[in-house]
């Protein structure tokens, strides 16, 4: 049987439990907090980008309205690094708090670079525009690379619409675009995983842009300018 | 459409990410082997305290067998220590290959320890045991309270079998025990999670226990000298 | 543009295919009327077997009834044995078909011989009632071993009857008997499949049935000859 | 209750499984490892054809790049032969390790050679190519027949990309050979299975890849010559 002083070790050490679990609960309350606004921000910034879909002049109107909210989610992926700067070597154990919320926001970043560029957003770029590169809080890889599969996954959609308002070489622009991008996952060697499975659904991505490529090439649609120049080609 | 130049950039960044996944991969395959071996050592001493159920005499042999297996555990943890090591900052990255394997680890040492001494093992003690408390590798407090609740889990059907074989005293012995440390969660602040799912057990383990007392005290089997004793009470 | 000569080629190829997987289909239509067969066996041995919980008498009767079953089951085997012959190393290739009819023959098999002998039925002894080992076919160990996990699942509502109808020894027998057989299962190092699941469900089995050993014990229900005798402690 | 003696046997019986086993599991481990080698070849083989979409050349240097891979799906499927010769027998056993991979290789191979040479690539062709041949390893006639399901889903997207690429003679030659194939699998009893379901699919393929032709046709883009030509209808 236990003497008195068993119990009162098994106490004291429960009691240090406690405050270490404490501890790690507000870390999960004070993250949680940060990620509503983060959710907030989100919601915002793609409210902002709906109108890519219909406007006839794409706008750099638009992509201003979008890039406004950078600012703010650089505060918040500030506080996230602080939050994780107190705790070293824990980026991990609280990492599902904004896991997918990065996504979208990689999704977002992306989806804007290319609006804007007709080009890649980096991994590096995005830490940049997040303001968040350091020993203790960065973007996780996968993340970033889940953020592009949603980048891949809206352009078909959004071929649809520009080819409907008129835009002819959009198609051959996105084909290339997420041409590439496959190929660049091809080089990866992911295992039977979220990624992977997010992987997979790019070929339909792609095939979907070929498609509308394809109706707009069988009707003489596109410029001649754009098949005409070999630098294209 | 992308220029060469962007399309080159990406594969040169894939190609980067595909060094670093590898590498990942090649960490999990490590911590796989290592984790195999674990549940090697796991199962032979899990099948050396089969007997505590069953012998007439509780037996230091038993005990002293069980506790053979524990330079093999602490090698193992030594190995995954090195793995860690080599990846400052990612103990909770990986911390899923050996989480379920380490509760199952608590629990072996702790119940050995309670065979020996009816006191608690304490979390401090079990990285002493595994040789592994540094700044890199410890064992997590979750894993450490999962691991008892297995003990108490056990507690029920050993107190069964002693009372079976003839030792009446068991029960009340089990039942201090148990109640201390249904006390002694209670102190914490559980969240709604796997840990607070196992602490529910905790209360039918006692009860179970408790009424195997009631079994034994209704029909005058408890040895007068142990409930005359207020020292043991 | 395919040649007809191609086309020849391609439709004589199909041809060749339609011949085996005809022929394999055969096999299966073959294996399935035989199971079919083995099926309605299994359903009257295990009829047989429903007194063994009731009867107040153990009875050779049931036993022998139930035994004259095997000679069908020898039969039946047989049969499979000659389909799998005809096809060397395709064994497995059609494996599925009797699997878990032989999991339940199995389990029949051994619990005959344990109500008969209290004893465990060897995988050896399994192919000899059935007389089925031969190179080409024989019983899949690991349909050997849940079969005596179904054996062990059987047996904890077996010692509750048998206690009923005033059998007190029982529990011992079968406490004894599961014991040995779960070490025995822990001697394996048990892959995370079908089997490691159904061994997991041994332990709850071998606890339910001490319970009723403690239930009969704490009441001094036990025979004092059985207790007495060291042969059997 | 059971006697020493026969504890002692179930003990010795069990510790032969274990062995048996054992050797199972290191042949599963070793499957693994070099599937995971498959893993990597196919996903480069996979990468190096996927400028057949777009390439305004066919390009023999990709044809040729593709090919370059197969001696090193030779070595991996001597490596499997290898590893089931040593189990004579057993081949089906093991056959879910390499199964879904061999689908992929065989449209991989089938692919390949349909660019060369708008013809069929037969089993035995496959069986060459790999260097498999064997009483004890060869390729399942089932996953060849999966395999080729897999090059007809790919040709619609390979048509809908040459047609935007300007050749407009594909879809008749792509039509002409999914109507051979479709009406070879006709041939086959299918059961209600996997290749049923994957057969299912061809019909669809053959439509879209029909539709393209529809296209062409109706807009005057197929060449005369083509048209003209009895010998190519």
């Amino acid at each position: 049987m236990m003497s008195m002083v068993d119990g009162r070790a098994m106490e004291a050490q429960f009691e240090a439990f406690r405050v270490q679990l404490d501890d790690s609960g507000a870390v999960r309350e004070r993250l949680r907090t940060v990620v509503a606004d983060l959710d907030n921000v989100i919601r915002m910034m793609q409210a902002s980008l709906l109108p890519v879909h219909h406007a006839t002049l794409q706008g750099k109107e638009v992509l201003d309205k979008a890039k406004s909210y950078i600012p703010s989610l650089q505060k918040i992926y500030s506080q996230l690094s602080e939050i994780i700067r107190e705790r070293p070597g824990q980026y991990y154990r609280y990492h599902d708090h904004w896991r997918s919320q990065t996504h979208t926001v990689v999704f977002l970043l992306a989806f804007v670079h290319w609006l804007d560029t007709q080009g890649l957003l980096s991994h590096r770029e995005v830490e940049t525009l997040l303001n968040v590169k350091s020993e203790e809080f960065s973007i996780d890889i996968e993340d970033y690379l889940i953020g592009l599969c949603n980048v891949s996954n809206e352009l078909p959609r959004y071929v649809v619409n520009r080819v409907t308002a008129g835009d002819y070489d959009c198609p051959r622009q996105v084909s290339a675009f997420l041409s590439d991008l496959f190929s660049a996952f091809r080089i990866l060697n992911l295992r039977n995983d979220l990624l992977r499975k997010r992987f997979d659904g790019l070929k339909y991505d792609l095939k979907k842009v070929e498609e509308v490529l394809y109706d707009v090439k069988i009707r003489g649609l596109m410029s001649t300018q754009a098949t005409a120049n070999p630098m294209e080609s």
